[in-house]
């Protein structure tokens, strides 16, 4: 099995924390980790608010391979997560010689002033490297370990799509699912030995509920495809039984 | 202003982090604490893993009002929430007399075995009080103030329903919404110095893109109604200002 590959996410923003709008990029995230073979460990939300973001990205990047944040890289003046970050690696923020020249050819082909509201999103930690941004122009940057990108979800994926082909990816941990059409308190004791007689497997119960009825999907996840497929013919065994044993 | 009152949410399963299942409990979290006044102030997304639980409910515990969680109370070997909550507080994780009881006449009553699996949920960290779960009978607990609630969302919603009355509130953030047609980059000059002019209210920027074009969603939010109409004016009119300037 080649070495696990670790990632953390940061969402910052008051608009999450309040309610105001659904996060969609965590799922977006996890789904993308999971198609390339990185684990994704852990996620934080947290507010606009530097020592908070600070203190989560340096809990993070200490611990796991990569981290992602997204949000708070606009124009506008609650958007921190650049001096936020510079403060988090004890680095200056300043503006980026290539994202401010770049940005400000951006405007001036399209006939707008550039502000200092737009000045602001050529702001990076020194040493930062841009991560290209085809949505609208405005960079994300890597520093470290660490990728920021915005919490737009058009853009934010559109840059994920460029730093992907830059990562290092581990054994990709395969799943497969089984419709179960019985609850957990029916299934669980058998499941908790199927568990145990296949240590190098994964074996996830997600109980489902609607009208009054439950069932339960049941996934299999491991490196091993053989592993897997023994794993899964046991939990398709036991639900057969449970079909036959009806009355 | 009365003294505010906090709050930090746990999210615990592998299955939100391998983008398996989405998350819809975060959202349905925030807009509650919003609503009666409280402020949700970190999110937290861990796996099944019972120190990673622990370490995080432990950070959270010791710096906010209240803990919320959500997940792994279910049946199955993968629910491991009640044991990760005794760990982090150093108490042993029990059959609960009451909840065992219940439960026990609640299969009976439906001609269902009560299975290990199903005994697994009457367990809880010693000293722990019930959250009723109206939805499928096996409950939530409390412990310290950190309240321990089922990862579907009908219980979990069902369950914070029985939380809420509990719960001390603060001074409601009040909130208003201008749409503004103007992308950031046009308006985070004029919006900053409005911020400057208003600072008893948080002025949130959320900028929209959709089809190529940018609009922003312009959040006001006070403790004080007066001044939260002060800083709406300021907006309007800096919307109205750059209408005007229109070619």
């Amino acid at each position: 099995m080649s070495a696990t590959v670790t990632a953390a996410m940061v969402v910052i923003g008051d608009e999450i924390l309040s309610g105001r709008t659904k996060d969609r990029n965590i799922g977006h995230l996890a789904e993308v980790m999971t198609a390339i073979g990185i684990d994704l460990k852990e996620v934080r939300v947290v507010a606009d608010d530097r020592d908070d973001i600070a203190a989560a990205v340096n809990a993070v990047r200490a611990r796991y391979t990569y981290v992602f944040t997204t949000g708070g890289i606009g124009p506008t003046h609650d958007d921190i997560t650049a001096d936020s970050i510079a403060h988090a690696f004890g680095v200056p923020c300043e503006y980026d010689a290539k994202a401010y020249a770049m940005l400000e050819a951006h405007y001036a082909q399209r006939g707008l002033e550039f502000t200092e509201a737009r000045k602001r999103m050529a702001r990076m930690p020194a040493g930062a490297e841009h991560i290209d941004n085809p949505v609208s122009m405005a960079p994300g940057f890597r520093i470290g370990n660490v990728h920021v990108m915005a919490g737009v979800p058009a853009i934010f994926q559109a840059m994920l799509d460029n730093v992907v082909p830059t990562l290092k990816t581990g054994a990709k941990l395969l799943s497969d699912m089984v419709h179960c059409p019985y609850g957990e308190g029916t299934i669980g004791d058998a499941l908790t030995q199927i568990q145990k007689n296949h240590p190098d497997t994964i074996i996830g119960s997600y109980p489902k509920y609607m009208d009054g009825s439950f069932w339960t999907e049941l996934v299999v996840r491991s490196r091993d495809p053989e592993k897997l497929a023994a794993a899964k013919a046991d939990i398709v065994a036991m639900i057969a039984a449970l079909d036959a044993a009806k009355p």
